[in-house]
């Protein structure tokens, strides 16, 4: 069977670009034994993705040159050498950025049968895969939110930030957002129900003090960090004794831009918790957060919104879109 | 009674001099009901007062200007009008900067008596009291050491960071120590017991980075921060995954000058905790603390070096040299 794929072309040494992927095509190989053939409908894109284009140290293996780029996939089996699966099925697997992929299902976590009765399959990359579980496994391991408290969540609009959001307003807090622009600020508060969203856009750190106080008043309890930067260091300022980061991403930095904490001593004097964590730590977690979300999308008190590029050879300009958040809501690829 | 104080005559713009302090006579008022009368034999230096010299956010209220310096002490009771404490009684107290002081002894944590048959006095404000307690409950509550570990603390001389180390020995892990100076590390190996110890000053990132990846080839597990800044970046790039951070202090930045977390991505993908804490908010860890720290100190199993002035009037002098590392090991001020 042809397969297409986008492999990682050149290792960028600062802003990702064009240049550094390249398609190719070339036959799927045989199966050997255990192994399952997936046709993938649809294809993730998330900003960890850029982190794994560079080498050196980092909490998984860099992309090599020349090897097919590293993503999330939805889609169905075509043939299967595994006995816990059969043509036909509709599963998510770590497929990479091509059409079709060869899974070893014996490997932990590698492959997962899904049910779309309820819930759409591309969902199953979403609000209902890992961007959702990042944000139920963030929330219920490092800020453990009580009602009546206040978090902020930056990227608000996107796939992680909107699940964080709803599902604190779930647990009684207050929530405040942090997008780019007019849009996806109204549909943060209006959609989704935040009781605030600050757009960021040109403003600086005095400016966006100022809206995070007058939407904080309280202050702030929980922090769920996707982007760093200024952001990072104006919610810190604003931080109540005893608050929790949960530090899930820093998009703000992997072009290679500097983005030192400015003011370190808050954390002391706040007693604040910072903790970096990544969702495929805590894979026991999986299948309560699952439930919930499953259950909250299916019965639409969890949304959601999709950008979607058409086609594989779409994958590299909508990636390098994520990364400037021109994207709203969760980005995918649908193959064809 | 007369006594004699030194109170904040001013509020230092950047550093911190013998003009922002100044000494001061008056009569001790009357004691109320529940009130103690304390002679102080022992005044205790920290870094954490400097904080407290400047206005704003901070994990307690700063010192007035024209108010007494905070300080904890230890002494001796003079009269008491509380069914708890006779004349004669041996405490420490919160005292301040000053000879003598009236302490409201019904207030939680604001006075306790001391056992000094098998400890001296003075370490009931060092190894045995504040400082090693805060060793204790940074290890206990945040880094959690695990027997094959490796630990680093800086400031690994002073009064915590001693304590810090003997500890984590105590619990099976190899502890590395930085400290300013060849005289401070050869104790903090030899006598301090520690594995390895990087003479810090007049080196950069990199000669750093090198010293330390020798004394931990197995990378660092837990860091007792007490200084932040440059050591902070050098410990971030070696640590492991899963690593913890205890957040105690930040001397180098106390007098303003700027010690941002330069790569804070680290924090994220080896997924580190780094938390504030204050010793203050752990009262009902502070019986199990002093015990083990009371019996290391009367076994000598727990060492600990003294720098003493004497007299209340060289307390300013004190204070800015601890502020320098001029001290070796706790800063003390004794009172004739």
């Amino acid at each position: 069977m042809k397969n297409r794929r986008i492999v990682l072309a050149a290792r960028p040494v600062a802003e990702a670009g064009l240049e550094h992927f390249r398609l190719e095509t070339l036959d799927t190989p045989p199966l050997a034994e255990g192994q399952v053939l997936v046709r993938h409908h649809w294809l993730s894109l998330d900003p960890y993705m850029r982190m794994r284009m560079n080498a050196g140290k980092n909490y998984a293996a860099p992309v090599e040159v020349g090897a097919v780029m590293v993503a999330g996939t939805a889609g169905e089996v075509v043939e299967s050498r595994h006995p816990g699966f059969a043509a036909g099925d509709l599963v998510v697997c770590q497929g990479g950025w091509q059409e079709c992929s060869v899974i070893d299902a014996t490997a932990q976590g590698a492959i997962r049968k899904v049910d779309t009765a309820r819930v759409p399959l591309s969902a199953c990359l979403g609000a209902v895969g890992m961007p959702g579980v990042t944000a139920w496994i963030g929330l219920a391991t490092i800020i453990e939110p009580k009602a009546g408290e206040t978090l902020v969540v930056d990227a608000a609009s996107g796939a992680v930030g909107s699940v964080v959001g709803q599902l604190a307003k779930a647990r009684g807090c207050r929530i405040v957002g942090f997008a780019g622009g007019a849009d996806k600020c109204t549909y943060v508060r209006d959609e989704l129900g935040f009781d605030a969203c600050i757009d960021y856009r040109g403003k600086d750190f005095d400016a966006l003090a100022a809206e995070l106080e007058a939407a904080a008043p309280q202050g702030v309890d929980g922090l769920f960090e996707n982007v760093g930067g200024l952001i990072l260091d104006v919610v810190l300022s604003r931080m109540n004794a005893f608050g929790r980061i949960a530090l899930c991403g820093l998009i703000s930095g992997y072009d290679g831009a500097p983005m030192p904490i400015r003011n370190p001593r808050l954390l002391l004097t706040q007693r604040l918790k910072l903790q970096g964590f990544i969702v495929s730590d805590h894979l026991p977690l999986w299948p309560a957060a699952l439930k919930e979300l499953g259950e909250g999308v299916a019965t639409r008190r969890i949304r959601y919104r999709e950008t979607i590029a058409l086609g594989l050879e779409k994958a590299p300009e909508a990636f390098l879109g994520l990364l400037k958040g021109r994207n709203f809501g969760k980005q995918l690829v649908r193959l064809p």
